[in-house]
């Protein structure tokens, strides 16, 4: 294969991209080749972007959530109920979250989730240090928002015997079938979960 | 959008590969964080690469390939046929016929076609280049090997009438129904071209 490239620049370079999830040879060549393209400040951007990126990033303390201090941005706002803490897997779904608008609390990002396939254990994720949060006090409610998964029901089952000293509500959130979904598409352990959860109707969705 | 991301480094980050074609901001954060969790060496690697590739890259002088050096591998080799070359659009379309393993000439690289639309001209391409090649002497023939669009006959018929007075022998890639392809579905004026250039059967194909 390499012998086909012309240049051993190009082909490293092609190389690397390839290194990326979801990104083939012909994918990598075509982005080198379109950032090739580019002027050199362009490409000096974009290859210090992620070089700085990785060299300054720094995790909040309390959250653990990407930040640019040492506290992050909504650990740190005010007008956030703070006696609401969210545990999430990681910092993209801290921005799924964010994204619905429905959630003025903090959060917990754990960096994963249980799973003794992958060698991940309770040790390798920040559960001790959310155990810590809670046992500081003014927590009144924790939200588990892990994936669907096994894992991620061994690890509610984790934290709910890990925080079942203190005096704290723990939450799930609800399991159900998607807005917007058909009935006769919906795989029978969802639609079972969704049955036996029902709730009240009130005239509104 | 902006005030969603966590932090402004990782917000440049992910700006910075959403520019790239093809690359949208979900995608673009997916390939970040997957960065970010790979150690800073590799980071490194990853950004320096595209860097150093700008900055050392080399066209071969003679074909405008791209190169590590100032003639290309395929220029310098001793084995190949010096008296056919093959014109190409880009780099990607030399690596293209190389893999094919057909051809032992050289190559010409015109960095695009002549297209109005977009602003390229003749003057934009190595077209000039060409002509001093063939002027040269030792050129037989000329395949011209451009994309089977507008713009590639328009180059075609452009290069066509400036070698009009040189001895060469000028070529154009075969088209046809493509291997593989069924009958019913290609499209008819690729099906009538290739029955006008039918060529004489010899038992094999």
């Amino acid at each position: 294969m390499n012998q086909q490239y012309p240049s051993v620049l190009l082909e490293k370079a092609v190389g690397e991209f390839a290194k990326l999830p979801g990104i083939g040879r012909k994918t990598a060549m075509r982005l080198v080749l379109h950032l090739l393209r580019q002027d050199t400040q362009s490409v000096e951007a974009f290859g210090n972007a992620m070089i700085t990126l990785k060299h300054e990033v720094k995790y909040c303390r309390v959250c653990h959530n990407i930040s640019d201090t040492d506290v992050c941005r909504i650990c740190s706002d005010a007008s956030r109920d703070t006696s609401v803490v969210c545990v999430v897997e990681n910092i993209r779904d801290v921005m799924a979250v964010e994204n619905t608008q429905q959630f003025r609390g903090l959060y917990h990002v754990l960096g994963g989730v249980i799973s003794p396939m992958d060698g991940i254990g309770p040790s390798d994720l920040q559960i001790d240090s959310l155990v810590d949060r809670v046992r500081a006090g003014g927590v009144k409610e924790v939200i588990l928002a892990l994936s669907s998964t096994m894992e991620g029901d061994t690890t509610n089952f984790y934290i709910f015997r890990k925080l079942s000293g203190f005096d704290v509500k723990l939450t799930v959130i609800a399991r159900g079938i998607s807005i917007g979904d058909e009935l006769e598409y919906t795989d029978e352990v969802t639609l079972g979960r969704s049955i036996v959860n029902r709730i009240a109707f009130t005239g509104t969705m």
